[in-house]
């Protein structure tokens, strides 16, 4: 079998940890596993948590936030991709130029799950 | 690329009105791609909300039932097809003849939602 | 059209229910069909409830969760396969060879779903 291609659909807050568990665990065992996240909905919310998104120095962001944006940052390192629906994030007044680095904005969350599905990416909504 | 086609997956009423979002900012960013609704379980009660689906006249239906149902027309008149699954429709004790004309009804909601995927239509649930 | 393939993937205890009866209803309608359950996080726990999981006699697992697991032992002599990752076997503290000899365990739960969706299936989570 050649490289295997998945898709993460993350919607909720709340799914996050869920979803970096998955795709730790995925990358464990299929390390040439190639691995995309979408993100739209109030899960865009959790881009916003780290004192590099803040601003720096003595911001009072979460904990769990700053630690959702570290595991991100590490499998973002890994070749992970996330990407932000730029319309779920005018919903929710997130600047653009406040997100990681590691952060790719897409005009529309759902074409982009479309346009992976087309591409052989298998879809997972944890 | 062609036209776009993306299967959305309702099967909780609470997911209605961020599926109808989806379908929106979707229809926005891909005017041509198509779009087909496949609910079932107790997501299939938001057809029966309407004054017209109670025979018009003083109902009392919600605003929100109606006001869902008001979206998902206008989704219908851009060309969405919305299917319900007749095994949910029994459970929930839905008359079939009191749909909105717009709702297609499909022997069992699983295997449409297969069907489609097999015609090259990208899965979401919202 | 040839026989339908659909993967099923549980990966909350509270969806067991709806997706067994998902499966039933999809199997009355397309008895061909091949129906493969990929259970991960905590909806694992699911296949500890049965006596016989437990040893037998007396024990004091739940109605419910013996309701489920006759449930699956029933759609898994209809021939739909239950694998279980191992990851989150580990996590919820289950020894994999107190399991119901119909569940399957599988390295990794994201890997097998990606596998099936390669192989044709069609994804559905409920």
């Amino acid at each position: 079998m050649s490289e295997m291609k998945v898709l993460f659909h993350v919607n909720e807050t709340e799914a996050w940890t869920k979803s970096l568990g998955n795709i730790t665990n995925f990358l464990k065992d299929q390390p040439q596993g190639k691995v995309e996240v979408v993100a739209n909905g109030p899960s865009v919310t959790a881009f916003t948590g780290s004192c590099q998104a803040n601003g720096g120095g003595g911001c009072g962001c979460s904990l769990q936030k700053g630690d959702l944006l570290e595991q991100m940052g590490r499998l973002s390192n890994e070749g992970v991709v996330f990407a932000a629906c730029r319309n779920s994030l005018k919903i929710y007044d997130i600047d653009e130029k406040t997100l990681p680095s590691f952060v790719k904005v897409v005009p529309a969350g759902i074409t982009e799950i479309a346009a992976k599905q087309s591409e052989g990416y298998a879809y997972i909504k944890p």
